[in-house]
């Protein structure tokens, strides 16, 4: 041991130093619904090429052609075919059935969650609880053979949509159990103006994320908001 | 019905026009600890009348002369049967027990609860799920004739202790079941520099706001950060 810097560890990675994923085919599942659309909607205005899925091509192509730039649509097993990420944004009344049958279609595909299992009545929204934790932990489990990521659980389909917004004021939460993956997604968010992908832990954490979405409604609801969230002093 | 504007319900009051809290003496139970005792010195920094509570008084007042500021120690009956606001940050193993025993003391009082229930293994920082669903749900059900809210959540004991620190880069979610109450919460928080109390929702959805908490760890360690959240749009 004559050497001082022997036995030191690595310094660590800088968190900002992200890989380029202009070049990768971001599928969105679910692409029809409004925070689908929407998120399909800013990736390709930032560059991406994007294809949206659905149960039936033809609605996916509809949308895919009301969106333009370059936004193609395809049924939900060709979409996930396709695409190198894949984003998961179906309601999660049809999460683990639309899952289930696009395990062999999503194998080895980088799949990010964003679906938030809500429930509603009189008094707004609350969380659900799946047996598996979170949506992010049953997908999880459905897909053995795909890396799955939960983000981009936090944003105004509204704010998504509209055209006149040129850049979204928010943070996107990425959790996942693999630095290369959620690296690529944290790359993926800060395609779109405004946003910056932060790590906010492993998928085990993923519902308190996901269910944040019933406070953001409130929020929203008091504040004639479409409200986000910011991490600080990152 | 000659009068166009009958039927039509009233404005929503300003959610920022808050009342003025100036007054109120804040009782910090779990004084002693870094949460507790990083709120007693912002707040009494900030010009609020500051009782910290612990087991035993000594301790209390120990931790309240080296705060200064005017802030005194007492035992945790005490703490809470002289102030008007009491904020609950004791560890999550001891609050059922110390809410149980404070029954009679935290009567007609409102309190603040700032609990995070969390388990950390190797993995690091994990959420608990307590029976009644949060530390918050739980500190009602054994409250029946306190007003219980939910605050303080996601603040970092660190930049909270730290005199150096002018302002505190973080909004503050705000939950509970009453406006009048809530409200309080908020002109609160806002009394910190830097602070806004942001109203976040029913107590039914105070676990993910709880919890979100390791989350926050995750961040913590990856960017060698003191994470807070800003809510935007807001």
């Amino acid at each position: 041991m004559t050497n001082a810097e022997e036995g030191k560890k690595a310094p660590a990675p800088d968190p900002w130093a992200l890989p380029d994923v202009s070049g990768l085919v971001v599928g969105v599942l679910g692409g029809t619904g409004d925070q689908g659309r929407g998120l399909a909607y800013r990736l390709a205005r930032a560059g991406q090429k994007v294809i949206i899925g659905s149960r039936a091509a033809e609605r996916a192509q509809t949308a895919a052609a009301e969106l333009g730039l370059g936004v193609e649509g395809a049924d939900n097993a060709e979409c996930a075919r396709r695409s190198d990420i894949v984003i998961v944004a179906v309601p999660w009344e049809g999460h683990a059935r639309t899952l289930e049958a696009l395990r062999a279609d999503l194998a080895g595909k980088l799949v990010v969650d964003c679906v938030n299992p809500l429930g509603f009545d009189k008094q707004g929204a609350y969380a659900l609880v799946p047996d598996e934790g979170s949506a992010a932990q049953q997908a999880a489990a459905l897909l053995p053979d795909s890396r799955v990521t939960a983000a981009f659980h936090h944003l105004s389909a509204v704010l998504l949509q509209d055209p006149q917004v040129e850049a979204i004021d928010t943070d996107v939460m990425v959790l996942g159990e693999s630095r290369a993956d959620t690296d690529v997604v944290q790359a993926l968010a800060a395609r779109i103006p405004g946003m910056r992908g932060v790590f906010a832990g492993r998928l085990r954490n993923a519902h308190q994320v996901e269910s944040l979405v019933a406070n953001l409604i409130s929020v929203n609801r008091r504040y004639k908001a479409h409200a986000g969230l910011r991490v600080t002093d990152v």
